[in-house]
């Protein structure tokens, strides 16, 4: 007999965080390069996003969201509240480029990013910074990075979402052993 | 005023499921090899399984499940029943064995894999050969590379989930926008 083991949690190490958020470019080059328009511009109804439109906020994202957030907590603390996110930013910027040039700029963009970040050599006790979030109030810088990675692995796995339910019909019966398809949103 | 969109859906197209499906070794490459021993290990409690165990049960299906039930299929119809798949067999055939490995030999499986599909010459009409299911019963071989293709994709959304939610706590007040993390498993 076991007992119900807890699910893990891992504190945030600034290390390992990079080492996530630098896979992300070749994660989604894998998964999306190459796939036929039709998948590309994929997506679940109503106004949710396709791959396409996920890959262009992930752009917007290294222009104006974690690094730029960043430097205001160090230059300001709590004092300057984060300029709003735009969420629907890549709408305008993306139309008319094709995925791959999209996939190249955010791939040119995590690098700087990185780069703008090493350059920041972060001690273990500025993580401990506060900003302020417009919607949260106060946050801190190290929320703030483990946050970006988590939003990075959020969109990837949307994007396999958006994927694999084009298949919704075609899978048959096996609907049933597939969460990505059966289950709701999540 | 614009009425809401019916999320797309897509036939099943033998070219378009092959190219998705030749990508998946790169993508978890790119995901996960290198990080660090405790990310590869996590897991979301009870017995759900770590990205460690997800790259096993891909390789289980390479032998097991996908090529080998379609010609059971073209050979046998729906007069032969499937093999049950066991969902636990990467619990010993992975022990001792680094991701590194598994890894590798996923992508070697499944360029044999495809390989093996290629030779079988499918045609359209093919795709309609009936097969019989352990649980389901009759099901077509369209609807069982369908599901290869969606279950990739079922596993790198699992996959990114598991990595995300390591930061559930660290993420703090960010909780709230991260589907990832604030979801139910989906």
């Amino acid at each position: 007999m076991t007992t119900q083991t807890i699910r893990t949690r891992r504190s945030f190490v600034m290390d390992e965080a990079v080492a996530i958020l630098a896979q992300t470019p070749a994660t989604l080059d894998a998964l999306l390069r190459g796939l036929p328009d039709g998948w590309i511009a994929a997506h679940e109804g109503g106004d949710t996003w396709s791959p396409f439109d996920v890959v262009g906020h992930l752009i917007h994202g290294e222009r104006a969201d974690w690094v730029p957030r960043a430097k205001i907590i160090l230059e300001h603390g709590d004092t300057r509240t984060f300029d709003t996110f735009d969420r629907f930013a890549q709408f305008a910027a993306s139309e008319g480029r094709t995925l791959a040039s999209l996939l190249d700029e955010f791939a040119m963009l995590r690098q700087e990013s990185l780069r703008d970040l090493a350059a920041l050599r972060l001690s273990v006790a500025e993580l401990d910074r506060r900003g302020r979030h417009p919607a949260f109030g106060v946050v801190t810088l190290r929320q703030l990075l483990a946050t970006w990675v988590a939003h990075d692995l959020d969109h990837i796995m949307q994007i396999s979402r958006v994927l694999a339910r084009q298949y919704s019909d075609e899978v048959g019966p096996w609907r049933a052993y597939l969460r990505i398809i059966g289950g709701t949103h999540g």
